[in-house]
């Protein structure tokens, strides 16, 4: 043990993995608590102070005059103005591209509206709901309409789930590592309570005709991006939505009605939802084709991938942080999620997956949603290098990112899951790296082209 | 039956209780949905249309120009900025009073941090986190401070629980029932996902001496809000909150730290927290004799009513809406919520209380959480009366109106959760009335004292 470290380390707490990650439960329950003081305090966290006997000598200004009035809609404090999504606009065309979700500045499991990602083709239509209509044609018995103050009679019901783009950390595919914060490299998804219409409601109004097996889904912004979704899916659990954590929808977010499929990649999750067209066979549209396809080591293309497979993410501590207090206690946390349902289990690793432990997973766990893991971790002062991977309720493993290689070849932009490894040097400063030999790697991504 | 009615209406589908409600579960189980046909389309929700053929022929404007671009932090859309909190500031120290959730026009659980309720003594503080600071003192082995980057470090957990002020509904004490519309007579009650760390963490840091039995905690505003809490509660599941919603707190909600105490009556949940002291005796603050303390029938005080009991609410029809498309199918649906675990059941009736039917709770189910509840009526056109009442896991039943003033008498400020009743005239117009057989009642509220 390095001998700076003060007392508590000496405790002889035992450690759930190597390099120094703890019980993940001894903070959190009461008894371990208050039966394990020895290694608290962590280091510099409490000082005492000269104030004590008169805390009102040390009032601040904000205590010696009136406060701000009250607000209609209110906003983040001023101090958090970084808080932000990351925009990426295509260099051409603005209204086309991305904007990520910080996911690294955020905790708990839902992500304020304000800062959901976003992916838009032509920009975000500023659509009036007395204007806006659903149709659902084809393949059906009776073609209809519905408009959006109809649609607010029907019967509705709430999920919370993630919606990630098909996109997401394809910068996990180039040569070099990333160097970019979490969210703005693994930020394309985002966890919200939707709450909306079960669309077999609406379908069984419309009277499903056999031989429809697909529907095409349209939005009303000035792309029309639409795509084809297997009408199976529609019917399990495809909700029109309506509202986004209690509001609304937001306008970047499908206002006034979206599509949203738990746990399917994000395109399909039409926005603006203005048309819904049964079939018998897909569309063959361009986000289908063209994109959203991914190119094999073998020279066939994976299509419809609809699934978003099982991953996590380390967002504290993570590339581009310093562990400013030096050796000691820090808590790791991050979040998990998967399309084929709840969580079951996150293992952390602190010493290169030489060994794992398992992590908190804040209760409730919910299928197709973000899931909130903690841990805590005993930084020694030396080198170390943290990843963590999700197992979901069918088994499924994270893979490292060499093993979705191996499967998926190099030509991938989407659909990129592979366990994420952040790198602590002896300063405290957090990298991103692919190994453990390549600890010293650096530098830019490769180019990637413009999201179009 | 009236011969106005569509014919779905004779399908014979059996009714969960009198006057059209619905079973539950008809809408949400894709079996009955499939197999309930007769009663489906809801009238005038869906009519044919022209575009059919080609639906590129009826582009509306905002698919013939490029949108709008990405923004680092989104907003609700302008079509919606009715939805706002109703700012109720007192008439001559503006920075005190109140500010009221739209509970009416929200759905799903929980609350947009923007729309979250506010009840300040002196307004909002501009809090420069990195100027404040947590003092622990009083009965400690250690007095200690905390610097608001220092506890980002600690063990956090996350909770999702609803917010209420004692003195939301208070208008119920009044003998002429109020008009406001729902959340401006209800909507002293928000529901967020709160993380931040357990305080049971930092007592035990700071050492908790024999004796100590409550503690005082006290806000940075210019009030210096303060109040004395029972030390077991605290140690409980008292949490002190650094993030609300997934991002750090809002200025109006404590910004930068604030007290958590899931299921209390919002006073205590001091917000800008600078300080706790424990002690052996309460401090007998304002606010916890001269107010958020009833006087009763007898003359005796109820003091430290700290636990907000069950109650329900309809949110939607509500008073001051109208059911516009006449008589026809539509979705009745509330929130419930209990500050003594979660809610077990909630019981709707159209019949002014002569028969009721079990609403459907949306999963998940939280403790001292909001709980959203559904139910499909049939409003048949006749006069009707809609009442909602809370079951919480213990047992406790929503009391009606006449039996809390039974108990409490008519002197109470705080802690109103009488059954509300909506009226349903022939128009659809809902009002609010204390019983059946005022639903002629009209006209203002008592004047209530200004929030000082």
């Amino acid at each position: 043990m390095n001998e700076q470290l003060p007392s508590h380390f000496q405790a002889g707490l035992p450690d759930a993995a190597g390099n120094g990650l703890m019980d993940r439960r001894v903070l959190l329950k009461r008894g371990l608590v208050f039966g394990a003081t020895a290694w608290l305090p962590v280091a510099s966290a409490a000082t005492s102070v000269d104030n004590i006997r008169n805390p009102d000598l040390a009032r601040p200004q904000w205590m010696r005059e009136p406060g701000r009035e009250f607000s209609t809609y209110g906003a983040p404090a001023r101090f958090e103005k970084d808080v932000a999504r990351f925009t990426a606009p295509n260099r051409v065309m603005r209204n086309s591209g991305t904007s990520w979700t910080p996911l690294h500045l955020l905790e708990g499991t839902i992500t304020p509206s304000g800062l959901h990602f976003e992916r838009h083709h032509n920009g975000v239509p500023d659509i009036d709901p007395g204007a806006h209509s659903l149709l659902i044609h084809g393949r059906v018995d009776r073609a209809l309409t519905f408009n959006v103050q109809d649609l607010l009679r029907y019967p509705q019901r709430s999920t919370t789930c993630f919606i990630e783009c098909g996109g997401n950390s394809n910068a996990g595919w180039n040569k070099i590592p990333s160097q970019s914060q979490a969210g703005y490299f693994h930020g394309l998804v985002s966890n919200s309570e939707w709450t909306g219409i079960p669309l077999g409601v609406l379908f069984q109004e419309a009277g499903v005709k056999r031989g429809a097996k697909w529907v095409i889904a349209e939005g009303a912004d000035a792309f029309a991006m639409h795509v084809s979704i297997p009408l199976e899916k529609i019917l399990d659990d495809g909700m029109l939505a309506l509202y986004q954590n209690g509001e609304r929808l937001r306008p970047e977010n499908g206002y006034p009605l979206r599509l949203v499929l738990p746990g399917w990649e994000g395109v399909v999750n039409v926005k603006w939802l203005r048309r819904l067209e049964l079939s018998d066979q897909p569309v063959m549209a361009r986000n289908e084709t063209a994109r959203y396809t991914d190119l094999l080591g073998d020279g066939t293309a994976r299509m419809f991938s609809f699934v978003m497979e099982a991953k996590s993410l380390i967002t504290s501590p993570s590339s581009g942080m310093v562990l400013k207090g030096g050796p000691g206690l820090y808590q790791i946390t991050g979040l998990a999620w998967s399309g084929r349902g709840r969580v079951k289990k996150v293992e952390v690793s602190a010493d290169a997956g030489k060994s794992w432990a398992e992590a908190e997973l804040q209760e409730p766990i919910l299928p197709r949603a973000f899931t909130r893991f903690r841990i805590p971790w005993r930084w020694s002062g030396a080198p170390a290098l943290l990843k963590s991977r999700a197992i979901d309720e069918t088994g499924y493993v994270q893979p490292e990112r060499q093993a979705l290689i191996d499967q998926r070849g190099r030509h991938g932009f989407y659909h990129y899951n592979g366990i994420v490894n952040w790198s602590v040097d002896e300063q405290g400063n957090l990298g991103h790296v692919y190994d453990e030999l390549a600890a010293q790697q650096s530098g830019t991504p490769d180019i990637d082209a413009d999201w179009d």
